[in-house]
């Protein structure tokens, strides 16, 4: 593959933003293990949710929308079928879904990430994009954990410690 | 190339990660814009920094930190040299970052983003590991300045709106 300045250049390999993404997503689970149990479920500011309804959303995404991509099925996005009521059924549900992410993402091949998909019936975008936001949208929502961690007090786990 | 399920798989170009990139930076740029100028100067949650503040820091990482790839330098991080007092100033300093991030970004080669580097004499890993953590940062400070509009009763804009 050639790097002239016009060439098409690869940013990065898919097993690359596999670990990225894992690293995300251990640093998330540590930040949803740093609530004091009341507070995951009940604490908010400026009247959004609170961090369990958060991760449930996280957790409603990345596999579920994996699944879709392979089996190209769009169904709609929902969160019914998981109603955690303690920070340890979220966190099994996490370390459940880390499986669920590697088995389907691994399937994707490098053509399937540039082409269109309808996720969920709904967000019809490249592959490759729609998996970026999942990422980002776990960035967001973790940092605004954060924010509710800082206003409770409690020291949040470092940003770049990953694994 | 081939996309077998042992080989290397590209995830995304160059190009598509810049777009990606510039389109968060959009976002980040009404962020700014959506703090009336007294509250992006003082306003905090749990002993946080100010918007401003936080929007310094990423202006003092994008440009120079790709400035210092190209060029080779491992000159530390400083946030000397800009001491906004106004949103205006941020405002007009990010834009002007645009156009240095541009420039160099496009400069650097599929090879260069997988080899090791030393940002700022400080962060030794390959060039693509160095700018997915200049836009998790974005993502991540962006996100608590939500968590400030919500507090001050301003709907942010979307998460989803890049340009």
């Amino acid at each position: 593959m050639t790097t002239t300045a016009t060439a098409t250049k690869q940013f990065m390999t898919s097993d690359q933003l596999l670990e990225d993404w894992q690293g995300h997503r251990n640093l998330t689970r540590r930040v949803i293990e740093a609530f004091p149990e009341k507070d995951l479920f009940e604490f908010s500011i400026g009247g959004m949710r609170p961090f369990a309804k958060m991760a449930t959303e996280l957790i409603s995404i990345g596999g579920p929308a994996l699944k879709g991509i392979i089996e190209n099925n769009m169904k709609a996005y929902s969160e019914e079928g998981f109603h955690p009521t303690t920070k340890e059924e979220i966190l099994k549900k996490w370390d459940e879904e880390t499986e669920v992410i590697n088995h389907y993402f691994r399937q994707i091949s490098e053509e399937r990430f540039q082409e269109t998909f309808n996720l969920f019936g709904e967000y019809e975008f490249p592959v490759y994009q729609n998996i970026l936001y999942f990422i980002d949208n776990e960035i967001h929502h973790r940092a605004q954990g954060y924010v509710y961690l800082r206003s409770l007090g409690i020291e949040p786990p470092f940003f770049w410690e990953r694994f």
